[in-house]
């Protein structure tokens, strides 16, 4: 394969995580030590910021500033949640692409993201082509969701799974105190696929007593009936659920008690929240007990001092991977992780075709859950244990964390 | 002073903080060190254990798995909400407790807590010494709140400033990497006193843009043009607001949104939450932005992976410090501290009158609050700085904290 020389151009989507700036920082070294590549930009609020022409200066930055990205949470090129049209119906923005990619001439396109950038990149790659343009684009996997296809886990979501069982390791503690029972709700994130919720099991003895997985319909009685039993015998219950969970008609959990505001985003998600407070009320209503609903929040995906090591590592090798590969001729594909488990944890990079990983959600296998649907198996365990060890190497200062302060050089400004 | 023999018992009381155990284990260790302690006993869920005779043989436990205690969040040896009577309206529990210490010959009596525990101590002790029986009282200090009169900060205080304060840095990340901009409401604990609030501040350059105090009376309007003109200046706002910030009547903010079963403990205190929800509300309706609300609920009491280890050492201190001055004749007083910022921070451990604790709650001092009544000044942050310094020093186990794993044995089981 011929070298290619020419810009590169960086970028994040969706939402943050703690691990996405270690992917970030691994595709900037790696561009900034290869000959090949000319300059680095990095993209303002993501495909927003190429429309735009705000694109970020990245080799003007300090290098020991940049290094701090790895233990930085968030995305710090920003992030947005439009999304490009089918450029079979209308390709404005893909000619508008094409413009900025000429204009800085861009030969090496990264995006960091989930399965919505997966797309992006894909069709992106497939109207360069098409058009004669040069340009090898890598997808970079990111979601604290962990749904992606074909990798055996994706970057930022072991942090977001230490975060989840410390944290429900910590909440049991703290709910058992009184001489009155109580019910504890802990919502986590996971709209489709109950990857986040189900690493609450990882707490093992202090995780909750029951987990509720998006994967299976919910059904409020049988909930209720649980909990009331549960709370009878033992006078303590912490429960946790996903967001996403849903009734047999499809329904999400988290509309029962919506105030009519409901809104969805620009991909059609609908939007969620205040589920946790939801079900402790039907809770208190049928046991009587004491009840509290915690929402994980987006503490969940930027609790920096609870994230894993191996993720960051882990992340950080995949931004590198993908700029290396690109550099040697490789184009269309995203990174993904192949991973052994017996005779210890190891985690071996690959390639996959970015249109199989598109828009393809991975769930929890159904064989992980419980009969009842209320409870992870240990082959669950077994599974996200090893993405979760390693305490962060963050840099302190003062007592809190230091995080990246980037120049943020716009080149046309 | 003569030297008393005799058992000792330590109590935990109040909600559970990161600190609360290192405080009894300082206690433990330096009872089980003394040789005029004979037995060393603690109260199951606080007073409520002495009443019920539900001691835990504390010399019974492994002393290296008691060690964890330092680095194990909530209190271990559990609490409780139940207030004792005024002794002159009604002695019954008095009599009790007298006749459980008679039974263990309990001869120290050792409360951790906040003003409600010091009182408890303050009464107890007063109850033993007008009967004749001999036994030395020493309060330990704990609140998250770090509203006790007469010490420069409580043990708790710490490692909660360090959770909010890391929190607010975290969160300013995540909330600004969208393209849009976005209203951001996080809400911290303080009914009265707004410490914990104020620790936003510490975030620096991350801090939030306004942080209102339950020291000064919450102006809805006021606050709403405040926002509104941030957000139209800036677009984005982040905002801290403490649980207990009320109006003009003194009536909760939190109060204005809530569905009517608002409940009171059995202290009187109203039970208070959703305010992160009201105000976000209340900003959406004013503004039209996007908008978040985050309650920072008891993860700020329990997070241990963000306790400050300046805090944990100084808790321990405490425990430590209490049975070594009753040990030597000392009665009726709270450890408190003694600090000195300039050229360094020290902090001098001193005996404080139970009397003038109890009760009385220590505020933030106005002329630590801008005119606005909106932001925490820099004399603020010179105080709270030294007492987040130092990470834990948690022993970790599969990638998560290890915290300590107690026999629990009951003395009349």
């Amino acid at each position: 394969m011929a070298s290619l020389q020419g810009a590169a151009l960086i970028g994040q989507s969706g939402g943050p995580t703690s691990a996405i700036n270690a992917a970030a920082l691994g595709a900037i070294e790696a561009c900034l030590d290869s000959p090949d590549i000319t300059r680095v930009y990095g993209m303002q609020y993501g495909i927003r910021g190429v429309l735009d022409d705000k694109l970020y200066v990245l080799d003007e930055e300090d290098r020991d500033e940049l290094k701090l990205l790895k233990y930085t949470p968030s995305s710090f090129l920003g992030t947005c949640r439009y999304k490009l049209k089918n450029p079979a119906d209308d390709d404005t923005d893909y000619q508008r692409i094409l413009e900025i990619f000429k204009k800085y001439d861009i030969r090496y396109f990264f995006l960091i993201g989930g399965n919505d950038s997966m797309d992006t990149c894909n069709k992106v790659s497939k109207f360069m082509l098409d058009n004669g343009y040069e340009c090898r684009v890598m997808g970079i996997p990111k979601t604290i969701d962990n749904d992606l296809y074909g990798t055996d886990h994706c970057p930022g979501y072991g942090s977001a799974a230490k975060y989840i069982a410390t944290t429900c390791k910590e909440v049991s503690l703290d709910a058992r105190v009184y001489d009155i029972g109580m019910i504890t709700i802990i919502e986590a994130m996971g709209r489709h696929a109950g990857w986040l919720v189900a690493a609450a099991a990882l707490a093992g003895d202090y995780a909750p007593d029951l987990i509720y997985l998006p994967e299976l319909e919910f059904d409020m009685e049988t909930f209720l009936d649980d909990v009331d039993a549960l709370y009878k015998k033992n006078g303590n219950v912490i429960v946790a659920v996903s967001e996403g969970i849903h009734d047999k008609d499809g329904k999400f959990i988290s509309e029962y008690g919506a105030s009519g505001d409901q809104t969805k985003d620009s991909f059609g998600h609908t939007q969620l929240g205040g589920l946790a407070a939801i079900l402790a009320a039907r809770a208190k209503e049928r046991t009587g007990a004491k009840v509290r609903g915690i929402e994980l929040s987006l503490l969940q995906r930027c609790a920096s001092r609870l994230a894993s090591q191996t993720d960051l590592d882990e992340s950080y090798a995949s931004g590198q991977a993908a700029v290396e590969h690109a550099v040697s001729g490789v184009t269309d594909k995203m990174i993904g992780f192949d991973v052994t488990r017996e005779g210890g944890y190891t985690c071996e990079l690959v390639l996959l075709p970015l249109d199989t990983v598109a828009n393809t959600e991975k769930k929890v296998p159904r064989e992980w859950i419980n009969e009842a649907g209320n409870k992870v198996l240990p082959a669950f365990v077994d599974y996200a244990l090893p993405l979760i060890q390693g305490e962060t190497k963050q840099e302190m200062q003062d007592g809190l964390p230091r995080f990246a302060k980037l120049k943020r050089i716009i080149a046309n400004a």
